[in-house]
């Protein structure tokens, strides 16, 4: 795992336990002022929530604990491209950083899809930092579906 | 309120609602074989939840009450363009019909920004029945902003 840090490690550890638990194996963690304050993975099929991926829980978890509506100076480690759901709800929080690994063509909407922090609608957007630990992001998810066939 | 129906009516209590308690007013229901099935205004304030918008709300109300992480056939009524956050929520749900009142040009997402329906990276697309008391629905929106000056 050459060319990630430390944070996108923890990302890919909470992906790596979502797919034990049967869950799209797919982890994020949100940091602030150099620790971790919140971590989770995708959660949608056992908390029954079409809502719950990685970046929404963290994002959601993050404002109950500090009791703020955003997240002005947090940065985001996630270890696939956010979908147009997380990308927005990203933008919505005021996450300063994002940092993600694989990206996601079929469902991304930061260099695919809508590409929303580009657009006209979206009224903030992060620093986005690509690629990080990508191989081994994509690899979890890749294994994971092959295991299902 | 001509042009409307019961269940837009009672999207736009919730919005009201949600004005009094000091939140953007936007509402909305869910509506499963002509039942309501979950319902709820903007939280995101007094929630500290930047994704707690009404769609988001009742699609998480209603997935939890019945225990399943889609939603095929409900129908989704709100006061307010989704936006893009919403709009991918309501893909991801599998919400069959979306009715909403007034168009947001400047966080739509539905016909206004991205377009998400519209998309190759929407896998699922609700039918769409827009305008649907729209006047009222803006009418709570602006006053309320014009109030907060």
């Amino acid at each position: 795992m050459t060319g990630t840090n430390r944070f996108m490690d923890e990302a890919l550890t909470e992906a790596r336990a979502a797919g034990e638990a049967d869950e799209v194996p797919i982890g994020a963690v949100l940091v602030l002022d150099g620790e971790i304050i919140a971590r989770a993975g995708n959660l949608t099929r056992a908390g029954n929530d079409a809502t719950a991926h990685a970046e929404m829980r963290v994002i959601r978890m993050a404002c109950e604990a500090l009791g703020q509506e955003r997240l002005p100076g947090a940065d985001l480690y996630v270890t696939l491209e956010p979908c147009t759901m997380c990308a927005a709800a990203i933008s919505f929080a005021r996450i300063r950083r994002l940092y993600y690994g694989a990206a996601d063509p079929k469902g991304g909407a930061v260099e695919s899809g809508v590409r929303f922090f580009n657009q006209p609608t979206c009224h903030h957007a992060p620093d986005v930092y690509s690629g990080m630990a990508e191989t081994e992001a994509a690899k979890i998810l890749t294994d994971f579906f092959l295991n299902k066939r």
